[in-house]
């Protein structure tokens, strides 16, 4: 028996998000299709973190336990040859028994990616909020690099989460501008229910002049949802990268 | 009565091509629709070229006569209300009463769009062509620095199509590589029937080793489809530019 952690990519547009739910086309059950049509068994697989409907993941590990003798080299492209155009394996690797691909998470980061063009492009509709009024990149950073530090996010959770411990820690946050597109990225021991889209609401809030952006200490320490911004659209959200310290992540061939 | 020039931008996907044609969904029905909703009358419009269902256009030029007084800064956004969102009036502006659209064309620019990775890219599926095999984009360049110059082209021309005359000058090509992505351009005063798609598709089997990159000059001198590589598949392919001698294009705000 082996524990087998992938490393997917998939468009979010036309999934309603990671985790199975009924009558709705999840990744989840996706990808287990798959592995059920390669290895002859239905695997219960685990991921790395729920991702909502139409959001979109570069780097989401997910796990599965196998007896199957195959080799890791040969998995992403059997797999490939079974999924749909939408999700896509780059990697496969073994890993310890005790890992846990969503437990053991040392830091996730998000990006999102913003076109900022006086006119939307038909390219990016589904892979990028279209933002009309110029960004000031520079207000944007400022206004993130307050949230870096331990805070209680609960002014960044949508209402309807139970989650007991609103508390976490995000350890980065950066604006970069290419050309007419503009990518904030936050990184974090963890995320709250829809916070990145609430932090990325706020921003733009801040960009259009509703709050300053040095006003973000103050709707952090509030712990009041209604005085953050608005929940940025799904669509220019992407779980750009999931570490794991050295000890846990560690892989092996076989 | 003015003229008017607008300048598009398309996600060719979901058109089958520019075109009017009966039962199927092209970007030229499709901004008639718009500009009827706006003016209160079916204009008919001119387009620059026929592209082919599932190509792209980034710098696409129509016009239409109309005798509204709509102010050509008002018509791109006033048009993008009442358009699909895989397709965006990017500009507006008058143009003489002369000026034809495609007639007057002094050179088209070409991309072609590769994902050169081991595994898919969910993100690109409509919007470029995968392919696994690593490029070398010094020899996609040699070969493709072949094509420059007034040939008759007809050995890459798909067949069926009954243009007379199938001389045409290519004035410039380039080959570009951006980390996972190569860009193959190609401008030229006018193109034949799937031509650049013949262009790439041989380039890709001069890579592949099928040909050597510098038995392009035999190719095009044997007038013959059969000595050329297949067609690149059509969701690789932006038409990237256009554009007139200056006084055709001149155009004026009003």
């Amino acid at each position: 028996m082996a524990q087998i952690l992938l490393t997917l990519s998939y468009d979010g547009t036309q999934f309603a998000g990671f985790q199975v739910q009924k009558n709705a086309r999840t990744v989840q059950a996706t990808v287990q299709d798959a592995i059920e049509q390669i290895f002859g068994e239905r695997y219960p697989v685990v991921g790395c973190s729920r991702t909502d409907a139409g959001v979109h993941a570069r780097d989401y590990k997910l796990t599965f336990f196998t007896d199957s003798g195959i080799l890791c080299d040969r998995i992403p492209a059997a797999l490939n040859a079974k999924l749909p155009y939408d999700v896509s394996v780059l990697g496969a690797s073994v890993v310890p028994d005790d890992f846990h691909v969503r437990h053991d998470v040392y830091e996730k980061e998000y990006e999102y990616a913003i076109c900022n063009t006086p006119y939307r492009d038909p390219f990016s509709r589904h892979t990028a909020y279209h933002f009309r009024q110029s960004l000031d990149e520079q207000l944007l950073a400022r206004a993130a690099a307050h949230f870096v530090g331990k805070h209680d996010f609960r002014a960044f959770m949508a209402s309807g989460s139970d989650v007991a411990d609103t508390v976490r820690t995000v350890r980065s946050t950066s604006v970069e501008r290419r050309g007419d597109w503009v990518y904030i990225r936050i990184a974090a021991d963890g995320f709250l229910y829809n916070m990145v889209r609430i932090f990325v609401g706020t921003l733009l809030s801040c960009a259009q002049g509703k709050y300053s952006a040095d006003s973000i200490p103050a709707i952090i320490s509030s712990l009041d949802r209604k005085n953050a911004g608005a929940t940025a659209p799904a669509c220019g959200l992407y779980l750009n990268r999931v570490t794991y310290l050295p000890q846990k992540g560690d892989t092996h061939d076989r």
